[in-house]
């Protein structure tokens, strides 16, 4: 199991769940696996209620937040992972098999990161547009003939593979990460810039937003990279007679 | 996942399941994993009709094969693997921890070996008497304070497990396993023999039986082994004026 250095650091983020018995059923797995820190982004409130109100509900989700999106939910997360099959999507993002995340977030924590781990709603999955919030995708290696996991089985897989292999990596030095609140603020700055220098006229579109959000992390950013790109922007920002984009500061 | 000709040699067993949506939550984490063979042992009769009966039932669990015991659903297994967590138990035979268990079990597959994977129900696990029939006991890694799974979730993990990591290893020479059912044939048998000896007067009791069946699966017997022994037995049972053990081969 991590240790609880490490616990404190992992969030695991349940987007628009349908079923009160699965988000039950993914808090016993994160208690399970001594995972503590829960958030759910836009529950449908009557499942919320029931899911909370059971008799045997755990600590870990009667402590759970609520989130309204999935970008407020991964806010401090320095590396974002959603999970899904890729059986009807072309990933815009790096893929990883499940068997190497472990790897993947001993880095992320041994470089003083935090992890979020993003699951989608029963049916469809993580819609385009919360995956643009993820750095990786993780993929549970599945059957052709039958690839869509039951959501608290598939929370279940995905922290057992955790609990059982994140090591507990010494501390690596290095370049600070970037909190994925930080990188949406930058996005912020350059599509103020990128409006004012007359790249697009009125606001972006969703999809143009998107496609800027997993540009930037894609680019796999430092804090430092990003004040120093936002220090540009905000610059270009001021010569264009624009000012340096408060109120998004 | 598995290749095709060692999915037809691993059977899951579930014991005396006592809740429909785990029945059909165990089947769907097989779909899932590529895995297709299913008994349930002695299940609540409205239980097992109930999961059978749902409108999303998948194959795998249509086709599952009833048996009124353990030994006889694991009878044509080689390695026989019970799950669940230490916490109340003293093991009475080897402790694998679940990252362990594809090493074994390509193992077995390898030297032409069948594997059977059982659960326990859902409260209390298996019992000693279902697990005197395991060759090993797989430990799934749990937090102390919450380390008892939910059944379907128990399924979902140890079968991502096998089917991340078991290989396709190479057929490995040298000596046939030993099947479940030989090795209960041959502790009867002995049963047999020690009574006509008056090593213990009348039946032997429950306990004594399953001490034998134990210490049979910890030796690891081959299966010429097993035609061996029980050849001696079988002698030494005639000497003793009783016959060859008739009725039981």
């Amino acid at each position: 199991l991590l240790p609880e250095t490490q616990r404190e650091r992992f969030d695991v983020v349940l987007v628009r769940p349908r079923n009160p018995l699965n988000i039950g059923a993914a808090a016993r797995a994160m208690a399970n696996f001594g995972f503590s820190r829960l958030s759910v982004v836009a529950p449908f409130e009557a499942t919320w209620r029931e899911a909370r109100s059971a008799v045997d509900a755990l600590d870990v989700l009667l402590n759970a937040r609520e989130a309204a999106t999935v970008g407020e939910a991964v806010k401090g997360a320095t590396l974002v992972a959603g999970t899904g099959s890729l059986t009807y999507r072309k990933p815009e993002q790096r893929v990883v098999r499940l068997a190497e995340l472990p790897e993947l977030v001993s880095r992320e924590m041994g470089r003083g990161g935090r992890v979020a781990l993003v699951f989608g709603p029963e049916k469809h999955g993580l819609t385009r547009d919360d995956l643009s919030w993820c750095h990786v995708l993780v993929e549970i290696p599945t059957d052709a003939r039958q690839p869509s996991m039951n959501l608290g089985q598939a929370v279940a897989v995905c922290l057992y593979e955790l609990a059982a292999r994140v090591g507990a990596a010494g501390v690596v030095s290095g370049p600070e990460p970037v909190e994925s609140g930080r990188l949406e603020l930058l996005a912020g700055v350059v599509e103020e810039a990128m409006e004012a220098a007359g790249y697009r006229a009125g606001a972006m579109r969703e999809g143009e937003r998107r496609e800027l959000r997993l540009m930037l992390r894609r680019m796999t950013l430092t804090a430092h990279d990003t004040r120093r790109i936002l220090g540009i922007f905000r610059r270009i920002l001021w010569r264009l007679g624009q000012g340096p984009g408060a109120g998004r500061g």
